[in-house]
This record gives structure tokens, C-alpha cells and sequence, in this order.
């Protein structure tokens, strides 16, 4: 059984994969560790874990929380794991990190990520930058599998790499014209407590966030400049929705030359055909996130303006799945030579 | 493998069936039937079940229909499996039914049900009246794996008798004094239209409503007066809320005599004590229905209102599994002889 | 026109009452005071009031805050209010508190109630009591007209206490077997932050809260007492469902003698006959809260269950309006010597 | 008093009239028609308006139906209102249609939009097309007040247009890249009842719909084009996500040249600066559609991407009121020759 240890085991990332976990049949939790709620069991938070997962949190400086490990899983944020990260692998655990700590494979790209979003620009660990990879499988399944350290990818980052990936590597679209409109529900945001996020005030209530400047258009612009093998430029507006989990993205590119949309799902579906979780469906299909709710999959949606020649896809995904803790489990699954799909393979529920 | 067939595979119940058999390592689904949709497939109509269920729906009358099965699943309304379960169980298998047709296990009681409600009251298959089983797991375990048809609780019904048979059956309460104040989610209506689920006209909304009368009531009086020996009377009020699965039922009874909640709480668990999807907590847990979401838990939280001695239980459930397709799995397992537990131990997922 | 200050104006109430107030033609805010906020505009926190109410928040010891007022209303905790009424009064300003603080009209009741919820017995200003109000119009219209000093009522005491008076009243039922199941959406806990109100752990959920005992109950059994001439002890559950606004009542009591539903509306409509806000159906009319959401109306559907002589009523009010601001307005009314339903004769927006 | 009588009363744009008029101190309704309903009083569906409009549903055949009025609102589909406004304009009264029928004022324009959306192309009401006008007040106000018969604007298209005329007078952008990008509340679909719009089936989902072509595509092409002079097309995508009122569009246009934010902003509110229904925010503003939730106001976010030089407008407004009801108060206002805001001027209520 591979041993997974979770620092920061409490936030709806840490959960998920406990929840994933406790029926993966090669892999278990055995350590969690977190700063709040130190001493109670996990399950004494989280009362739906009663019987499945009872083990206690630790605190980072207790020595049981010292145990070892096959994949230690920051479930932190930003600034935290890259300074851990060295001596977990020293003592030949692999990391997975849930934060952008290890999204850049360069310290001048993520210099770059952290400037934008007011973070200090030095990472902590650049020795290990070159040696991560990207943790989206679709498009890294082998830097993955071979890599000390892996980046988990932000939620909003995974349905719109995964949604313009196969269209930018076919340069179907002029570089400069994308445009990511992204809709979330409420649980992208975690569980810290929020004036915005209170139920009154959330529940009938939808409205653009951060127009400033969203932290994943970094993540974004380089795993589609990478795929396009050109700089890709993408205008980003986050949304947040009255629902709980899903997100939906609708992309827009200007295609450089006329294209049917039976030639991109066509071309779509050859992208995807050896990636299991990635279901690609023309515009006459009736997809909602419903479809991929507490799920790993994403849905894709192909569809062509042709009055103005203008390429259209609406990626669904889960949030809190294929966005956290189901990417985060096929990272896992990969980092630990397993079947990619190991305990994934679940239909979800509905309604 | 256990092969199952399900009559009425479109309905929630239905679909919830298939969701939980398509993880279930010793069942399998072969077989769905259906009035509408006959020709789709099962996964056009709920895309989510792509790549898990991918049958097509099958008439009542067609060849391939009428393919041998373990157990057949009538997930259909009132009137429709008692006329089709004695050529069923001739052919060697057995029943398993969604509605109130088997629920009963005497002619008179089923006539008195029948008559309430404005339905027929002559049952079709007499000769099956008690030879029948009401299938509460955790009170009619042994009948349940001996019987050749099963009738499935109502979703309600389920949380009241699961909230009150250890008081009934130790007679802690005035029989005469009992009320079910019951709240469900939406889903308990099943998918059919009406304005009053419309989504608009039910976002914002709850109300009360059956207030003349609610169909589950004697399935109730009769399991609690079974346990008491007695005859036990309830009011009972249906509510229907804002949310999609989930049902809290607040049950009242006036204690016969004085006792402690800690009293009732050992008392409570020590009836389910062998009852793997029974949990009882004290008035301090903080139990909500996310804390049984998706999953084939009731939760039961005790009280007791010491100024009027009013004992008071709390009891929640997801009216989509343990109200309906949870159980019917549990029920499966014991009918074809498997661990009741199978392919149900699961956590949920939160949030 | 008349001058209202509301100290404490950046919660649910005080907003409330400016969205009432900027469209009532005879009253109008002047002063708006909170601890939070000082210095804002309150359409800056509040961007809906833009050009309906543009007032700073003041803090309550800047000089501007002290000017004069016909009504100040005190949207503040308990024990504030008592501090700072006798000041008020003696400069010749009415006070209309929202706390328990003049809830109550003798010492002693004050502190059973104070000590059942662990605060301190001792009320700050008891000369007031006595010369105190119960702001219920439909029951104590002549004592607010003419108190100094008025106590609104409690969002789920309000729903509780018109759903049952009339029954109380006529010695309907046995003043032991009260039993109100109450369900409020989650508004009625206010603007505080909380783990429970986030909104991924509230959207899908519901829950029994407070059953140790709500400070609500001590209202209710005081105005029920009243009406009967008798003790009335009642058994009172709190339950938290997701929806914004609405409280729905559920009112159990056994019948001292037989009455049919027809006979129990008749008395509840002359009861109410001279009440405008309050409307009597039986048990077929298809009541829910979104027929008195944003809306001063209580509506009572009123049923017997004549198997076991038990009435039942449900009561279904905005807790924000009836429960809160509404009655706060037809209280200003009243104490203002205006008519008492200026400012509230609207019949809310669908859906 | 103005008297207006609504053919087609019992949708949501007929009651949503009938809130607002019963407030209104110059008009008031004097009749109702529709084909469903017949013989009851609305407030017998609609029980809130139980003391506020209490009018018999009359058949459009029924003598008491052609009872004179000043305005007639069509609340119908498509293809009705066309047939009978030149007998009612003959009448001597002015006709207000919430359908398609009158947004466009030639054969030509109106043979575009009902060929595209499979609609017969032949006006019944030829004659007409060129007296009507467009109901969108900002835009056409004298228009308005002079016309026989205005066509109320679709909910989409007013936010799209209120959201982009500004940028289109000015030619801040390129006519051939505008993006809508479009979330509406699910009340936009009215009360018909459809699977998708089932409680259980909606209330955790989201979804893009329509992809092949949205009927308020012409409208928008058609204003936005007027405006600039010069053709626009644009790439329309709508989204329904689970709230009940309240559309957010998110719009995007490719610069023609550099311009900061505040630039933008100054330039809109100069645009509007006589339209007291609009209110313009730069991007630092925490505009939700809460903000103008049961208003006729339209919030307006302006943003621009200077990494790209891409304009973004945020467009929110209730899909209800400016979108449909609170539009045709408006108009109603101005075809009567009253104060454009009459019975508008409210601040909406929050939470």
C-alpha cells in the first residue's frame, strides 16, 4: 500500500482526498497534519468520515507526524511546501503540492506568477524548479510519473488548459484572441469564512471577481504558449455562481482559418483519445456540470460562430475533483506507478 | 455474479440503483426497462453514466426484456409490480419493489393503506401477502433474506421508524402522543414535472403540504406498534424545503416516564448496536443531512425536553439511498445472500 | 415627519428598516449609527441604497450622532439598548429596541430569562419595565401606542405566538402539549460570519440547532400565558434550512375537546378580523413562505388531525419583515400615532 | 389614472406588472386576460396578491375583456400581439408587446429574426413596422413616448445593449469582435414547466444552452450597430445558472485604440448621464447582481485588459424587472406621458 501523509489535512482539498482515498485499493492516508483543530480527529470535524478515516490531526512539529511516507500532499497554500519540499524528498517521499509553489518550472516564470499576485518573487526551493512538473496528466503523464515533485494545477486553470489545449497545438486560433469567461461555485473559494461567501449574501447573488488579475492566467498562457509553440495571451474574468461545486469555462479563440465544428470535435477527440477522463461532445449535447459533478471528468463542448468565424468551447469540470482532489489522486496514482484511473472510476450521482 | 433487472430505470430510483451497482463487486445490472426513452441508451439520458452504464432501455414486451434476472427491481409506481411478482418469482427470482405494494403484509392492512389514498383496494397477488417482507434492514433482517419479494420503505417512512422503534420497542412513550414532523428535499418527488418544483417557484420556498394525509403514515403506525406492541397513533406533517436530497424528521413523543438523554442514548445504541448504517449522537453533535449526503447513513440525534418530559429525536437521512436506493441495495445484498454492507461503505463528500 | 436614528444600522434589521423607511411618506431616517464602518457611507457598504439612503455611519460618540429623533430604534445585542433608553426617553424620543432587553415587562421575567441564556439577571434600566411594550401589534396595540419604550418581538416568537394565540385564547388545547417545530432560512442568524453560514457547508444541508433551548421560548410561553390565563409550557425546536428568508411554524397541541377544521378557521378569522397583516386558510390552501416573503403578512394554515384530536397550525412569515423590520415599521407607526400599516401595504414580487 | 389591461396576465411578466402597478400613484390595471386560468381571481394563483389585485382571469372572448384601456400590454408569445394591435390601436389605445413582434421596424429586419428562429417571416401587422419603437428608454425615449406601439426589449439583450452602447457610439472597439458572454437566473425562462428546470435537476448545475443561435441576437446586432454606425456582430453565448432573477453578461470588445479604465468609466457615465436607471462602476467596485435584484436598475463594471487592450463591461440587471417588467413600467411611463421613474424609484431589499 502506498502511504500518502497530508499537510494542511482540513481545508475541502485535504477532505477530498481523504474521501477519494479511503476506497483506493493501493493507496491510504496514514498522517494528517494541520495547524487549527490539532488533537481531534478528523472525523470529529468532518462527521461523514466517522469510520472511514478516524485518524487524529497532528501538529507539523509532532514527532508521529514525522512518520514516513511514500507521497507527502501539501494541501497549503502558496509559500509552504516549497520550503518543506527539499527534506521530504531527501527522505525519498515524493511531494505533491496543491499551491502555485511548484506550477513554474523556471525561477524567472515563477518570479513572474508570484510579482503579479504581490507574493515574494524568490522561490525557496529552485533547485527543484526544472525537476517538477505540471501536475494536469493529460498533458504531463510522463513528467509526472518520473518527477520528485509535482504541481497541482488551479481549478480554473485545469478546464481552460484542458479546453483550448488540443485547438492551441493546431494553432486553430490567433494567439492573441483568447478569451476565458469562468464561472465557479462558491466552493473554488475554500472554506475560510468570507462577508462575500456568507449564505445570504452568496445565495442569490452572482457577480466577476478579480478583474484585476485572476492568479491562474500564468498557469494558462504557458501550458497554451507551450502547446502552440508561440506566445499565447488570454483575457481572464472569473465568476462566482450560487452553486456549491463546478466550474463552468467558456472559451473563445478567432480562428485563422474557417473550420466546421464536426472537424474540431473530430480533432478533439484525437487529442483526448488515450486521456480517460477527458469526454468531448458537440453543441447539440445537453452537458451541465451536473454531468461531471463529484467526479474526475471533464466534459468538453465544441462549437464554431461561424458569422464570425470564432471557435467556442464550454469546458465542466469539478471544482473540488478534477480541479483538486481527483487531479491530485491521478497524480498520485501516476507518481506511484499505478493505473492512472485507480480509484476514479465512479460515475458520480444525480441528482 | 448477481444479476439484476430493473422495471421503471428512468426514475431517480432507478438511476440511483445503477449508480451504486456499477461499483458493487458480486451485483450487476443487465436488464432496463422503462415506458419512455425505450431505444436510448441509459447514458444518453444521463450522460454522467457514460462509460458506467450503458444499456439501452428496453419495453415491457420486448424479447430481450424478458431475459432471466436474481432479483427484479420494480421501480415503479403503486399497482405495477403486484401484478407482474408471482410470474417473476416463478421464473425463479425475486422482487424487489419501490412502492406501497408490498409494504403491507395482510390484505386488511393493505386495504386500509390503499383505501387512504384513493387507490384499489383489492391487492393483485394476495397469495404473496405475507409470505412478503417490509424491507427495514435493520429491523427485519432475517425475513428480508428469507422472503421472495421485498417492499422497499418509504423515504419518510424510513426516517421515522428508524427514529423511533428503540423508544417504541422499550415503550417510552405515550402511544397516542407521537408526532413526525418531517422535512424533505425536492428529490423526494421524483422527476416528474409540476409547478410546484419548477425551479423558480421553489428556490425561495417551503411549505407544508398533504396535510389531510400522508401515504407513509401506516407504514409507520404499523412498524412502530409492531415494536411497541400496541397500537401506536402519530400525526404527521410533510414539508418539503429548498434543497435536492435530504430528509430531517423531528419526531415527538411524551415519555412515559422520566429518563436522561445519556439514558437514551445508550439505550438507542445499544438496539442498533448490529446496525452498520445506524448512527446515534447526543444533542451536543453538531449532525446536519450533509453529514449523511449520498451515502445509505441515518443519522439519529436524542434529545429530551426535561420540562415536559418530551423525548425528542432527530433522525436524518438522504431520502435518495437510505430512503430509497441505498436500502434497496442493502435489501439486495441480504436477499442474495451477501454481506449487507456491500458496495455501500462509503463516506460522501464534503461539501 | 417623523425622525428615526437607528443605532447599530449595518446589520440585517437596520437596513431593513432604511428600505422600508426611504419609501414611507410621513417617517424618514436621520442618523444612522454602528460601531463598524464609521465614516462610510452606508450605500457604500450597501450599494443597493445608492440614492435611497446615502448616510454616513456614524460613530455613537460624534456629536452629530447625538442629534434630536421621534424614534430611536436600537438594532443592537441585548444588553445595549437598556443602557442607553432612559437617556433617550428623557429627551423626549420613543425607543424601539430589537433585542430581549424590553421583552419582557417585569424584573423577575427578565431574569429567568437572562439566566437561561447566560447573561447577566440584572437589567440596567428597570424602572422601564412595566412602562415597556411587547411589540406584537396584533396583541398589545394600545400599550404600544403608548409606551415609551417597545421590545419587537423575536423573528420565530412572532411566528409562533400569532399562530397560536387565538387557539390559546379559546383554551383550545391542553397548556401542557404545545409543541412549535420551527424552520427558519438561514437570514435569521444575521450578517455574523460563521462556519455554518458558509456557503458550501449550508447549501445543501439542513439541521436541528440549539436544542438545549432557544431564547426565543420565554416570549413565547410569557404571550401564550397571557392569552390563556394559564401556564403554557411549550416544547421548542430550531431548525436551519437553505433558503434566504422564511420562517415556517409547524404548531402541535392536543385538543381538549373536538373542533373541525372549519369550526378552528372561523375562530382564527375573527381573532385576526381587525389584524391586516394577518390571513387565515384552511388546510387546502397551497401556503408557502414565498407568499409572505419581503412582505409584512403572516399567513396560519389551519388543520385538526381529528384520528388523534390534535391541532395544528402552520405559520409562515418573512423573518426579516414580520420577524424584524416589518414589525419594527408598524411598531413606528403605532408609537408615531400613524396609521399602523403607512409604509407596508405591498404584496412582495414573484418569484 | 392611466388603465392598462395585460393580455397574457398570468405569466411572470403579467404578475410582475400587476406588483409594480398596484403601487403606482397614476396607473392601475384594470384588466386581465389570458387563456389558462380562466374565471379565477389572480390572487387565487398567485395568493400574494391577495388585497392587491384581486381581477378575474377573463378569456380574451369575454365582452368584459374588450372593456376600454389606455395602454394594452401583450404578455404572449411571439406572433400574437401583432394580430391584434392595429384593432386596439384603433381603439384609441397604445399597445406594449413583450415578444419579439415589435423589436424591429421593418418587414426586412423583422424577416431576419423570425427566418433565423424558424418563425414565420410575414408581419401580420406590416403597417405598423416603422410607427413602433424600441423599448429600451436610454436609447429611444422620444421615440417612445410618440409610438403607437413599443416592443418591450428580451432580458439578454437589454443588458447587452445598455452594456456596449457607450463603447459602440464612441467606436471604442472593433465591430467584428465583440463577445457576450451571458448568465442568466433561471426565472429568464418563465414558468413553463421543462425537465430542466426542475428543482432537483437544476439547483447544483450549470450550463451553456442555445449554442447554435439565441432569438436576442438581431436585437443586440441591430441597437449596437445603430449606434456605431456602422455593422456590429457579435458571438452570443447563454448560460443559466442556478438563481432565480438576475443576469449577468460579461461583454468584451478588441480596442481600436488604448484606453485607461477610468477613461472608459468617465465616457459611460457621461453616455447616461440622464438615464437615472443606470449606474456606471469601475472595476474596484463589489457590484453583484444582488445589487440590482427586484430594481430596474442596470449596474454597469467597467474594465479594461491593457496586457491586450480588450474593453470588458460587466452588464447586471434582474431579468424580471429591467429585463422585463421594470422596462415596461418605464415605457408604460413614458407612453402616458408621466415621469419616466414613477413607481420605480425603489432600492430593492437585502439579503
Amino acid at each position: 500500500m502506498i502511504k500518502v501523509k497530508i499537510i494542511g489535512a482540513t481545508g475541502y482539498g485535504g477532505i477530498g482526498l481523504i474521501e477519494l482515498l479511503h476506497q483506493h485499493p493501493e493507496a491510504k492516508i496514514t498522517t494528517l497534519v494541520a495547524r487549527e483543530d490539532v488533537g481531534r480527529r478528523i472525523s470529529e470535524i468532518y462527521p461523514h468520515l466517522e469510520g472511514f478515516c478516524d485518524l487524529p490531526i497532528l501538529d507539523a512539529e509532532d514527532p508521529q507526524a514525522q512518520a514516513s511516507a511514500d507521497i507527502v500532499v501539501f494541501s497549503t497554500p502558496d509559500r509552504v511546501g516549497m520550503y518543506q519540499a527539499p527534506e521530504v524528498i531527501a527522505n525519498g517521499a515524493k511531494v505533491l503540492d496543491f499551491s502555485g509553489d511548484f506550477r513554474f518550472t523556471t525561477q524567472e516564470a515563477y518570479a513572474d506568477y508570484a510579482t503579479r499576485h504581490g507574493k515574494d518573487p524568490i522561490h525557496a526551493s529552485p533547485d527543484l524548479l526544472g525537476k517538477n512538473a505540471y501536475g494536469l496528466a493529460e498533458l504531463h503523464r510522463a513528467e509526472i510519473q518520473a518527477a520528485p515533485v509535482v504541481g497541482n494545477p488551479g481549478c480554473f486553470a485545469c478546464s481552460c488548459i484542458l479546453g483550448l489545449s488540443p485547438a492551441a497545438k493546431a494553432k486553430l486560433f490567433d494567439p492573441m484572441s483568447v478569451i476565458c469567461d469562468c464561472k465557479t461555485g462558491v466552493s473554488g473559494a475554500g472554506k475560510k469564512l468570507a462577508a462575500t461567501f456568507h449564505y445570504p449574501a452568496r445565495y442569490e447573488n452572482m457577480n466577476a471577481y478579480k478583474l484585476a488579475g485572476h492568479q491562474h492566467v500564468c498557469e494558462v498562457e504557458r501550458e497554451l504558449s507551450l502547446q502552440y509553440g508561440q506566445e499565447v495571451r488570454i483575457t481572464f474574468t472569473a465568476h462566482v455562481v450560487p452553486l456549491c461545486r463546478g466550474i463552468m469555462s467558456t472559451l473563445y479563440g478567432q480562428m485563422t482559418q474557417p473550420m466546421t465544428e464536426d472537424e474540431v470535435v473530430a480533432l478533439y477527440k484525437d487529442f483526448y483519445k488515450d486521456s480517460p477522463f477527458v469526454r468531448v461532445y458537440g453543441s447539440k449535447a445537453a452537458i451541465g456540470t451536473h454531468c461531471v459533478s463529484r467526479t474526475n471528468y471533464c466534459n468538453l463542448v465544441v462549437s464554431v460562430d461561424e458569422r464570425v468565424n470564432r471557435l467556442r468551447i464550454v469546458s465542466y469540470i469539478d471544482n473540488l475533483m478534477k480541479g483538486q482532489a481527483g487531479s491530485a489522486l491521478q497524480n498520485i496514482n501516476l507518481m506511484a506507478g499505478l493505473p492512472e484511473t485507480m480509484g476514479l472510476m465512479r460515475s458520480g450521482m444525480y441528482p
